[in-house]
C-alpha cells in the first residue's frame, strides 16, 4: 500500500489480487464473509460465531486452518482512537488515506514508529508533498541494523527533510484546528494534519489461546513444520503462526510475505493429506527508503549472542561498480560468523543499487549452513556495471574470515 | 575496456588500477617489463629469453608462477592481419579504438564473433554514434543461452539497429576506400571504416607446453586446487589455467576475472608455503547488453547431459517487481536439473533489472550442491520495488520440481 499511496494516479483497489467472487464461482469454495468465528472447539471440531446479521452460525470441521493474520498495534496512549488518527493494515486503511490525500487538506503527518513500514510510508507521504515526523519511544534508529549502516539509513531520511525523533515517550495526541492534530510528547509537540501509527504488528492469535492451543514467540500460534498446531486436526499459517529459524534452530515470529504464501500452500498440502515439511525462515527482509536499499538475513550480532553463539562480526564498505566505472556508489556490508564453528549467521547490506537482490546469496548460504571459508569461494557474477571483481559480499566475507 | 570505449569523456588509462612503478617502488618488488621469456627449465629452475633489447637472460627460481593469461583469436582469414582489424585484449588495443573514434573519421564497424565482448563492444560503438553489424559463422545467437531467452537478447540488440549475420562464412578482409574495409562472406558484403575481432581467446600456454607441463581443456595450464602445475614447483594462475568445475567435478577452462584474482591470492599463499585450496568454479557470468542483462550459472542442459547428467530443464516468465507495481519487466528464468539426484544443475535469467545480483543466489546453491527441493525452501527477499513475493527464480525452482 505504501507505494500505491506514493502515487496519486494510482487506486487501492489494483493490489487485490483476486475477489471474493472467484473463489467461490472458479474455485468452488464456500467463502463465507461477514462470518465472525468467535470460538473454536477442538474436541466438538467445530467453529462458532456471529455473522454481521448478528445471526448465530456453528461450522463443523475435519481439519481446521486458522489463518487470522496480525493486527497493527495500535496506539494506546491518550487520543489514540481519535478519528482521523490511522493504521496501515488493510484496504480500507489504505483508502481512507489515499482519500484524505485527495482532499488536499492534509499538509503534514506524524508518523508513530519507525519500522519499515513507517518508513515505506514515510517516503509515500513525502512524495505526495507532505512534511513529515517520525516519533518513537526508543533511542536507536533501526536497532536491529548495525550502527554504521543505520546512519546512513538515518541521514538518507532526515535528507529528505523527514523529523526524526527517537527517544520521545509520546504523551497523548489533541485535537487541533480543523481536522488537525497536536502530538504531545517529553519533546516536540507535533502540529499535523494526519497521525499514522506504525509500531508494528501482533499475531490474531486470541482465538486459538481460547481454545487452548499452544502460543509461540510474541503470542504468535506456534506450529510445527507441517504447520500443525498443538492440536493435531488444527493447522495454522501466515502472519498468525510462528516459524523456525533456520540458523538458530528455534521458533520465531517474523511475520513477512514469502513466509505467509508458502506456509498457506504448504498447510494446504498437509491438510488434504500430502505430507510437506518447511525447513523454515531465514529472516530475510528488504525494504526501499528514498532512494536506498536495506536488507538483511540471519541474525544480526546481538540475535546470535542471545541465541548462543560466538558471534565476530565485520563491516565493510564496497563499491556498486567496477574500478573506474562511472555511476558507482557506496555498498555497506555488514557479516557475522561464529568464532566457535565458523558458520556465517548473518549479513546485512545498505546502498543506492546492488542490495535487494545481493542478500539473497548469503541468505542462500544460511540455508545450506555454510562457514564463511566455503562462502568465501563462492563463483559470484562479475561484470562492470554491476560489481567490483570482488563482490562486496566476498569482501566483507575475507575481512570476517581474517577476524575469525 | 568496452565501457570507456563507450564514452569519448573517459580515458582508457583509468582502469590501470596499479602502474609498474608501485610494484618496484612500494612492494620491493623486482618487477622486468621488456623481458620476454622464451623457455622455462623445470630441472634447472630457471627461465630463458631476450629482452626488447635483444639481451638473452636467464633467471633462476624456487617456484615458478605462470601468469600469462589468455589472447584473443586473430582471424586467421586473408585480410585478418591488415592495419586497422584490431582486437580488445590489452590497453593499447583500447587507446587504438579510442583514438580512431576520436578522429571521428570512422562511421561503422563490423564485428566477428558474438560473445560477451563482441556484444559489449556493440553497445559500445553504438553509443559512439557508429553504425554495426555482427557476424559469425555459428548458426545460432548465444548458443549456450537456452534458446526462448536468447530470442529476447537477439531481439535487444536488433532493436538496437545492430545488424545481426548469422552462419556466415567470412571469405577475406579487404581494403576499400579511405582508411575502410571490405567483409566478404557468403552472405551480404560489408563496408565499414573498423573490423573489430572478437571471436574469443585462447590460453597463452605455449611455454608451459615447450616445458612439458600438463595441459587441460582448451589448451590451457593443468593446475590442481592448489593451482600447481604438474611440476610440484611451478604454479599457473589466471586465464592462462583451468580450474575444477564445482557441479561436474571435471576440469574446465572458464576464462574470467573473479577465479583469475583468486587463484593470484590462492597461488601466493600456496607459494609462500601457507597451502590453500580452491574448490573451482560454478561458471557464474553476467553482462550487460543495452538495456538487458544476462546471467548464467553452472551448466545448461547440453552442458548436464554431456556430464554424464539427467537433465530436466525447465524455462518461466517472471515480473522484476510485485504485482501492480509501476515500471515492472519481464524476467526470464531458465533452471536445470538433474532427474536422478534432484540436484541444481544451472540457471539463466535475462531482463532488464534485477538479474546481475540474482544469478548468485543459485550460485551459491549449486556450491553447496542443495537439490530443487532444497532450493525451493530458500528464504529470500521480498519488497515490492525489487520483486513477486515469490521471487523469479523460486518460481521457476517450483516449476522445475514439478518437472522433476
Amino acid at each position: 500500500m505504501p507505494y500505491s499511496i506514493a502515487d496519486s494516479r494510482r487506486q487501492i483497489d489494483e493490489l487485490v489480487v483476486r475477489r471474493a467472487e472467484v473463489f467461490r464461482q472458479k474455485q468452488g469454495i464456500d467463502l463465507r464473509t461477514g462470518h465472525r468465528v468467535e470460538a473454536i472447539d477442538p474436541q466438538a471440531k467445530q467453529v462458532s460465531g456471529t455473522t454481521l446479521e448478528d445471526r448465530r452460525f456453528e461450522i463443523g470441521f475435519d481439519k481446521l486452518l486458522i489463518a487470522t493474520g496480525a493486527s497493527p498495534r495500535l496506539a494506546t496512549i491518550p487520543g489514540g482512537g481519535l478519528p482521523g488518527v490511522m493504521a496501515l493494515k488493510n484496504l480500507e486503511d489504505g483508502r481512507a488515506i489515499q482519500g484524505l490525500l485527495a482532499a488536499k487538506t492534509v499538509r503534514s503527518a506524524v508518523i508513530l514508529g519507525m519500522g519499515y513500514i513507517a518508513l515505506e510510508m514515510c517516503e509515500a507521504l513525502r512524495a505526495r508533498g507532505l512534511a513529515v515526523d517520525l516519533i518513537k519511544p526508543g533511542p536507536v534508529f533501526l536497532p536491529w541494523l548495525h550502527p554504521d549502516l543505520a546512519v546512513v539509513v538515518r541521514q538518507e531520511v532526515e535528507a529528505s527533510q523527514v523529523g526524526v525523533h527517537l527517544g520521545r515517550n509520546l504523551q497523548r495526541i489533541e485535537p487541533a484546528g480543523e481536522k488537525g492534530f497536536k502530538v504531545l510528547s517529553d519533546g516536540p509537540t507535533l502540529e499535523c494534519g494526519l497521525v499514522l501509527v506504525a509500531t508494528g504488528v501482533a499475531p490474531n492469535s486470541q482465538l486459538a489461546e481460547k481454545a487452548g492451543l499452544q502460543l509461540g514467540p510474541q503470542r504468535s500460534i506456534h506450529v510445527d513444520k507441517c504447520l500443525m498446531t498443538s492440536c493435531p486436526d488444527i493447522f495454522a499459517a501466515g502472519d498468525c503462526a510462528d516459524a523456525v529459524h533456520v540458523v538458530t534452530g528455534r521458533d520465531v515470529w517474523i511475520p513477512l510475505a514469502l513466509r505467509a504464501n508458502r506456509a498457506g500452500w504448504a498447510a494446504a498440502d498437509n491438510v488434504t493429506g500430502r505430507p510437506v515439511e518447511l525447513p523454515g525462515v531465514a529472516g530475510t527482509a528488504v525494504f526501499k527508503v528514498f532512494d536506498l536499499q536495506v536488507a538483511r538475513t540471519g541474525l544480526n550480532a546481538a540475535e546470535a549472542r542471545e541465541a548462543g553463539f560466538d558471534p565476530v562480526e565485520t563491516v565493510i564498505q564496497s563499491r556498486s561498480r567496477a574500478h573506474a566505472h562511472p555511476g558507482a556508489s557506496t555498498i555497506h556490508v555488514q557479516m557475522v560468523a561464529d568464532r566457535r564453528s565458523g558458520k556465517l549467521l548473518g549479513a546485512q547490506m545498505v546502498g543506492r543499487e546492488g542490495v535487494a537482490h545481493r542478500i539473497n546469496a548469503p541468505a542462500v548460504a544460511l540455508h545450506a549452513g555454510m562457514t564463511v571459508a566455503d562462502f568465501i569461494q563462492c563463483d559470484l557474477a562479475y561484470a562492470p556495471p554491476f560489481s567490483p571483481v570482488w563482490d562486496p559480499l566476498l569482501t566483507a566475507a575475507n575481512q570476517l574470515s581474517k577476524a575469525l
